[in-house]
Formats: C-alpha cells, structure tokens, sequence
C-alpha cells in the first residue's frame, strides 16, 4: 500500500479525552475515530488490525473443533423472558421497539438465541458434542463508556456456546477452551493468566477469566513467577485426548486478582510472588443446564431418557485484544506490533521521494516486496524524513526499511525492528532475503 | 470436516412458510435459522458460503483500489438530523434510545457516518481520491419481511464511500465500482446487467442496480440478448485507466425493469429481446455534494478555495448474494453451487461405513484431499446410501465422490459433478488428480 493513498489520518497531539495509552495511541495512529460515546469507527489500519487478530482467534477455534456460525445482532425478547434474564439484565442491555412494537434488543450475549437454534435442531446424544462459536459485534450499553475501545459500547466478540450430553463431556469442553485461549493469546504476543472468577450475568459453576499481564493494566494482578516461565505454545495439544493434566497443571499455580488476593492467605512467599497489573481480554463459563432446563433444550441419551444438554460459554474480546496488545507493547515513540498482529509487516520509507534514483530504488523493493507477498505500507510522500520515521514509528510496524541518496551510493539500504535493536545498514538482496524469509 | 461431526440440520420436508425456492433450500440444507421475522442465523454450511461471497467481494473492492473499514452499526441520531434523512427515512429505520436517552439508530445505511469520518480527517484535494468499503451487518425494519433473506430485516451488504475533488474525479470513482460489479457478480458464476435506476433514499444525479438472471427473480426484466453472450471477466481491466469506454460499451445495450420498459419504445427488435425475470444484488449512486455540503465536509482544491467534495455511495447484498446464487443455480434435487461459492468444494460418500475397505480408503482420500488443501465434507455416518445421496444433492457441493464395496473390489470410486454429467468410476489416483488439479 502507498501512503499518498493510504486513508491514514494521524495525529501529532494526544488527544485530551484519552487517558490511557491503547486510547491514545489508537487515536494518533488514525486506527479508530469516536462515532458516539464508547461507539468507534476502524479506520484502515486498525481494521488491518482487528482482522488479523480475529484470524488467530478462528484458527484456535477451529484447531479445538469448533464451527463457525453467525446470529443476529437483533434478537427477540421473548427468549430472555423464557431464560428469565431479560428482566434481570438491567439497563447495559439496548433495548429496542421494532414498528410493530415488538420488544427485541441488540444482543450483550447470545445463550439465548444458540439455545434457541439446538433445540429446534439436535434430538440425540449422538449428534453431540457441539461448539458454536461466532465473531460478531456486540452492545453493551456502558453507564460510563472509556478508556476508547477498551470499554467501549459496541464491540467485537468471540462467543462460543458448547454442547454435552453430561458434566463429563462439558468438562472436556471447557477443557478444550481453557486451552484453546492459553494457546490464542500467547500466538498474539501476550502473557495471559487464568484465574478463578465469578459467573456473573451468565450463571453458572465454573469460570476462568484469562487476565494479560500489561503495566497499564486496569486492575491488579497477582501471581506466581513461575507463571512468567511458561510458554503455552511449547506443547503440542491433541484436542482429542484428556486435557485435564493440562488444565491441572496451569491451574495449580497461584493467581488472583486483586479483589481476591489475601497477603496472609497467599501460598507463594513474597520473592516468588509476581505483583502486576493486568487486563481482562477472556472468560470461560460452565454453567450445566440453566439455560437448557429453562428453555427446553433436550436430547435423548443412550437409554433412551430425554435429559436437558449440559452448557458453556466463552468469550474473547476481538477488539479490546488490540487495545490490551498495545497497552502491552508500546514505548514512547508509540506502539510495537507483533508481527502475527500488525496491520503491516515493513514499514518502506523513501528519504527522498521525487529523486530518481531513491525512487527507483523504492519501487523495485516494494515490488519484490509485495509479490512474495510481503505486507509493506510504502511511505512515497514529498515529505520531511523526520515526518516519516516519526510516522512509523507511532503506527508501529515490525520492521522499517529507509532508503536515502547516502546508502544508495553504496548500495545499501537501512532496516531496523520497530521492537528495539540499531538500524544496519545492508545491500538490497539482504534486506529482501530478511523480510521475504523471516 | 466429518459429517458426523458437522453442524447440519437438514429438514427432509419443505417448510411451509418458504415460499421461493431459495429460501427452501437454505432452509432444507440445514444453512440458516428464523431467529424472528426477518432475521436469521446462518449455521455452519451458510456461513461458509457467506464468507466465500464476501472475499469475493472484498478482492474486487481491494483492485478497485477501495480501503475497507468498518463503521458502527448504532448510530447517533444527530448526524442525521445534520444530513436532513432523519425524519425522511421513515419506518423502516430502527430507531433506538440508550440509557442516557439519546436517540440513535441502527444503521441502514452509512452516508452520514463515512462524512463526518472524512470532514474530521481530509483537509485537502491532495489526499483524494479515496473510497471506503466495509462489509457489515445491516438493519431496515421491513413492513413484511419475507422470501427469507432475500427481504430480511438484518442483512450482510458490502457498502461503500467515494470521495473527489470534482465531477471528473467522482465519475472515474463511479467507473470503477461499476466495472468491479460486474466483475463481482461474473466470478460468482452469474449475469447481472446493469440498468439505469432511481436514487430513493440516497439522493443523486445518476444511478444503476445490477439485476442478476434467475428464473424465479422477484422482478421482470427486458434486454438486449447481446447482454447474455457478454463476459466481463474476458477483458482485463486497468483500474488506472479511463474506464469510461468500457462503461459505455456496457451501457450501450438496452436493458430495463418492467417499471421502465416500453414495449412501443424498446428499440431492440423482439427476437433480439431477451424477456427474464431477476434480483437486484447492487446498487451504485453518484449523489455529488448532497452530504458533503449538508454536513460541511470541505477541502481545499488545488486554488486554495474550500469546495464540498464530491460523493457516491455503492451497494452489494451480501447476504442476498447467497439467496441470488440458489435461485439462478438449482434443480428439483437441490442447490447447485458455483465452486467460488460452495461451502466444501467434494462431498466424499462413505457408501459402507463400517466396512473396514471403505473407511480405510475414505479416510486415506480424505486426508489426502484435505492435505491437499481441497474442502471435504466426508460422510462417515453410518445411514443409508440414499440418504447420503439426497444430502448431497440437496446441499448442493460441486463434487461428489462415492466409495463403495463393489468399486474398491476394482480399486475405483466414483466421481460426479453436481452441475450434471454421469458419475465416473475412476480410480482413486485420478479422483484426486482431478479434484487437486481442478
């Protein structure tokens, strides 16, 4: 993509109204503008990002068995009048009158609707288990939306809804989930840690929040260093067999967060003991048969019995990952993207476009850039080099590649990683053979 | 995907309240569900050719030089109270008060919110021309919604915003969508003609809908037979270049609606009339400063002076392009999908699950096809032949291969293409190599 034309309109203040950083940085990055209170446009190069992270989490739910689906934004309220939470769910919930005054409302949650769809649809244990999940934008009416799309009204969700024909299957499932989102997170860069949580709205008897750690975080977390060393990705996983040695092993660590966290209580001596602050991007629920004894949602088993199914559901906030991957991954200058994340891979900077040479130099790189299917925003604009580098680096891209009349006459031009390190200045051949391989 | 695994609930019967064949079908193929009136969810099969559909369009969008974004679907009131649609649009916009009672709305369109992204980023003619897509979920509060989600009431629509300094500037943009339309439509297997339209709600100076051809179209259409030998992707197509002679060429044909066709008038002699019925699936408007002006969204052109830039707005039916695609492309068994489209390119038959011969070459076909990157559904239920059969006709997958006790005797299976043809006992070397191939 050429900047000249990329629709990417920065800014060169902070804005006054965001006070945490994601908010900050998004805002100057041009990757969202604020539509109405807590409700945002993506822009272009957010987009790019919530696009890429929604990818990976597709690809963690689809490798757990999962398949996707998509329900409607605008659900009928008579299904929460029959779960008995339409009444309980207070005023986050939007609700809407259609023009034949029917009460209907856009959806914070969908236990209602997934259950609705398995009982006109599954009569057998034998077409069990299931997981549906879907990525779709919700609503939360927020009394106090902030801190950008971090608590914003209208956000981008993973859900996913399990089915079993009894709490051992269920168990499995959620197993399947807690591992599934150890494994998402730690592919988007991000240090995530489970903890024991209350069920909330949903209900139910077991619940994990998956919190990441990140220095602005919005609450405080507690855990165990060993907890630092882990790496859920050095294992492979077979979803088909017994996870629950996994599960016990990542739940045997100390970690609390701060509502729950008793210095006096606390197993782990203090020099072992991870004192942080973090954010909340996933929460997985087991909640049996509240949904399915209420909504009549009942499948046959083995002797022939009709018992209602046993529920989970599961969340992963799509669009607060961008704001928690660069409250965790930023400096200064603004953000830095891991790669699997970032809207670009290489940042192509021309230090003195209209020259020929520079130019010429430029295009040819971009080109073999682009047919190896690299991603490279190329900064062709008439502009001051310090206008560019600054540029980059707020926007973040993995790698910047600067292309001056000084290293042309020898042949060479400068590539840097956004994350840290010098710039070195290298042939051509070199650069492309780093980007294209790496 | 391993049917007995896969998320299909397909209806043996045809359900009453379907009154057109593609919404039978999507229906009967287990691909969506009847949320409420008009609004449905799509189950794993539909949502797969959602997707399909939707890169389709988001590869045309992308050559045709457009940026996607994606907007809000809860929009504040005000910024229609600016543009003056507010009290125009009528019943069918779903019009919503939040907590803190304001009044929003849930977007059926997307005119105002693009403008007040643009007037609060662009500030002068040398950052145009740009043009926005986002492909996202929509609601009109149909009075009678129905022929199921061919007139729902939420529904999938690609969207998009040109913005130019002047009239030249806003007819290339123009150009372009309708050059790319005609391609979108071409690769997803049907013909759509272009016909000169009312603006409606929009507003504007000049309008096409692209109609596509299906036997059980919602509407009569009238055109010159040339239309029907015509092949948009014969020619390739630069998007840089003046595209107005091969729009001309386009509109040169005759073509109207039945609202519009005057059999006194026609100048097409009637053996060279084609009379079809079809189904708008787009819709592009150059509307000029109707927005701009209204909302104040000015840059300054190449003088210095602040001029109101110059707009159009283009539509694609997503979700519709799913219905669209049944009604041009089916028969009494069943959906016949183009293979862009398809949810899984091969259905593989286990003839004898069970057998252990059979479930031994199922299986190595199956992962060699899969390996191969192909999309397989592969029924290993243990049910009939015939049952397996009609599913697979009924669902309407482009292959078919059947693996039976009495072929692998011979080492062959059988091959069969949905669209027609007899079924080939080949051996299971050639199926491969022509469904990897193909």
């Amino acid at each position: 993509m050429r900047r000249s034309r990329y629709f990417l309109p920065t800014l060169r203040e902070n804005p006054a109204e965001a006070q945490i950083v994601s908010h900050r940085l998004m805002l100057r990055a041009g990757m969202i503008r604020q539509s109405s209170a807590g409700i945002y446009s993506w822009l272009p190069l957010g987009h790019r990002v919530l696009r890429k992270i929604e990818q990976v989490v597709r690809e963690e739910m689809d490798a757990a068995g999962c398949q996707e689906v998509l329900m409607p934004a605008i659900q009928p309220a008579e299904l929460w009048e029959e779960s008995g939470r339409y009444h309980d769910y207070g005023k986050e919930m939007l609700r809407i009158t259609d023009r034949h005054e029917r009460p209907m409302l856009f959806g914070p949650t969908h236990e209602e609707v997934v259950t609705d769809i398995f009982r006109n649809s599954v009569r057998s244990y034998r077409d069990l288990p299931q997981n549906l999940y879907q990525i779709q934008w919700k609503f939360r009416d927020e009394l106090r939306p902030r801190f950008g799309i971090m608590r914003g009204r209208e956000f981008y969700m993973k859900d996913n809804y399990s089915f079993d024909i009894d709490h051992a299957g269920a168990v499995r499932s959620y197993n399947k989930m807690f591992v599934a989102y150890l494994r998402t997170f730690a592919r988007l860069g991000l240090t995530s840690i489970p903890m024991q949580a209350e069920s909330g709205a949903i209900g139910g008897d077991y619940s994990h929040e998956f919190i990441v750690l990140a220095d602005t975080g919005e609450s405080a977390v507690y855990c165990d260093r060993a907890w630092l060393d882990t790496d859920p990705l050095a294992m492979g996983i077979d979803y088909e067999a017994d996870l629950q040695p996994i599960v016990d092993e990542w739940t045997r660590l100390y970690a609390a967060t701060d509502d729950k966290h008793d210095p006096a209580a606390c197993p782990v001596p203090e020099d072992g003991l991870y004192q942080g602050r973090g954010i909340e991007v996933g929460h997985i629920f087991y909640f049996g048969t509240k949904y399915s004894k209420a909504m009549g949602a009942k499948v046959t088993d083995p002797d022939g019995a009709e018992v209602p199914v046993e529920m989970g559901s599961y969340g992963i906030g799509v669009s607060r990952l961008a704001g928690a991957i660069i409250e965790a991954s930023h400096d200064e200058a603004g953000i830095i993207w891991p790669e699997i994340a970032a809207p670009f891979k290489v940042g192509l900077i021309n230090l003195r476009a209209g020259d020929a040479a520079c130019d010429e130099a430029c295009e040819a790189l971009y080109s073999r850039l682009v047919e190896a299917g690299v991603e490279v925003l190329y900064d062709d604009r008439d502009e001051r080099a310090g206008v560019k580098f600054a540029e980059m680096e707020l926007i973040g891209l993995p790698w910047q590649v600067a292309v001056g009349p000084r290293g042309l006459k020898v042949g060479t031009a400068e590539l840097k990683a956004r994350a840290g390190g010098e710039a070195e200045a290298l042939s051509f051949e070199s650069v492309s053979a780093r980007l294209i391989g790496g």
